[in-house]
């Protein structure tokens, strides 16, 4: 029982208006994995290079966490370099040097492939169809993508489209997607894409959830002060799918309470430059951020009709 | 009983990507009676021209409209002109007039100054302050402003804010407001100009309420088709005032109620051109959309404790 993740392993540079951080640990299936583990464990298939430092290693190497696929390659490691603006809103990427990442060719173990439960974070189209076929029977296929796939690898995105279960996207990418404007309408031309169930980050705003008959929407746990965004979005797939998979039954109980859980590990995830922030999530945390989130959107319409004329 | 808004009525010339109007009926004083008379009868106090259109006037004479405080002035009505861009996001102003408003000086007639509930629109800090005065007991004192009274008339916005119970604000009002750039942040700095509570709207993301003992975040209903924007934020307003008021008690349960009718009038505003979209709000429409908002928000924590490692 586990999840599998494919995605990207990295040393990231961040420049947020609260400061600086060379080199840490980022990428894809990191902050999945580190958010992921709270509620099921979790295989990574990624790739790094000879020079992944140890100490990005051991932030990794948690009781949960199974880097038995984590592939060390000759070379050098996936690197990223970004500056947020003042409202950390947009970020400028300074620098991407894939490396390693650019030979990424994903080959599960065989202890992987019987994993039920699969999230494929943001990779090429083709990869994230070739890991699909390497499991034997999964469950519960999800799956993030970016614009730079929409753009340069449209058909590729839409034939691993049709084999995804639920898709989990940023509100501008599923804009870019479908040509939608409302984030709503943007949802549904989705599910005639192929996925069951869409997920929508909105950032600040929270995220929502549309699926065959069930529209739900969350906002953000409100943070005291946001470090660093980097890796929110992943972060909260690693609390949906985590707490998705860990549940048997994918309904709409189930689906609403999970969309909670990614809207908290976001919340951890951004209150700290890299992974940092993910540290400090543990249970108590995590069950107290969800409660606050229930408590931010509960109100009752009793006596409703007496009060319109 | 009932509640007085003092704000503007004008002639608006808008294009958005639904198409083009030409000097229909606005202002905020508009969009908040006609939005907030389906909770609690509203007297309007706003001026006009003398070429003020028997059409637009009959828009606003409703059952529950009272038109006595509306002066009508020699010389010609407000008139503003605007372009939406194709998201409808943004707006700019193509024209301005101000026309008789320019001089406008609200005076209360007799039976106007002893109500209880009064909504100070989005006009001259000043002269918001000069209405209260002529109040005879105001129990829920509620007001708008917006990013103009806020950069150029800053101290007297201040002096206003101190009498404010509830103040109504947009998101980008409010962090420029406070200088804040987290909404939640922004909001608890309003708090301490002032107003016990605060609303700030975020458009297509719904609104959230803070108060001494309440942080409640509300999305928005999610329209099919936008057809015009314009007059969003004064239909919520007209909403939340209204349902506020007609309710006894301002209260935790009351003030998340409020913000589900804000978001459920400024649904209806933005699916027709100026007022047009309004109009097909009534009991039943009103109750099924609240009804809606509370279906896509509600969610159980049952079980979760077992759900996390």
């Amino acid at each position: 029982m586990g999840i599998a993740v494919v995605g990207s392993i990295g040393l990231d540079t961040i420049q947020t208006p609260a400061g600086r951080v060379h080199e840490v640990l980022g990428g894809s299936a990191a902050y999945f994995s580190l958010a992921a583990r709270h509620f099921m464990p979790v295989s990574v298939v990624a790739v790094v290079g000879d020079d992944f430092p140890r100490e990005a290693r051991a932030l990794l190497d948690q009781p949960d966490v199974d880097l038995g696929g984590l592939e060390v390659q000759e070379g050098k490691t996936f690197r990223w370099e970004g500056v947020y603006s003042d409202d950390m809103n947009t970020r400028a990427t300074i620098r991407t040097e894939l490396n390693v990442f650019e030979r990424f060719d994903p080959q599960l173990a065989q202890r992987t492939r019987s994993l039920r439960n699969v999230f494929l974070a943001n990779i090429d189209p083709v990869l994230q169809r070739g890991v699909l076929e390497q499991l034997d029977r999964p469950r519960l296929v999800l799956a993030d993508t970016m614009n730079y796939w929409i753009r340069n690898k449209r058909d590729e995105l839409m034939e691993t489209l049709k084999r995804v279960r639920i898709l989990i996207i940023n509100e501008e990418e599923a804009r870019e997607v479908t040509g939608e404007a409302l984030t709503h309408k943007a949802a549904r031309a989705i599910l005639s894409l192929g996925p069951e169930t869409v997920v929508i980050k909105q950032g600040e705003h929270g995220a929502f959830l549309q699926g065959p008959e069930v529209f739900f929407t969350c906002p953000a746990y409100p943070i005291e002060t946001v470090i660093d965004p980097t890796g929110a979005g992943d972060s909260f797939a690693g609390g949906f799918v985590g707490a998705l998979a860990r549940m048997t039954r994918v309904n709409d109980h189930n689906l609403r309470r999970a969309v909670v859980y990614g809207c908290v590990l976001a919340s951890f995830a951004v209150e700290g430059f890299g992974v940092s922030g993910l540290a400090h999530a543990n249970r108590d945390a995590i069950l107290a951020r969800a409660e606050a989130i229930a408590d931010m959107t509960r109100f009752s319409l009793s006596d409703t009709a007496r009060i319109l004329r």
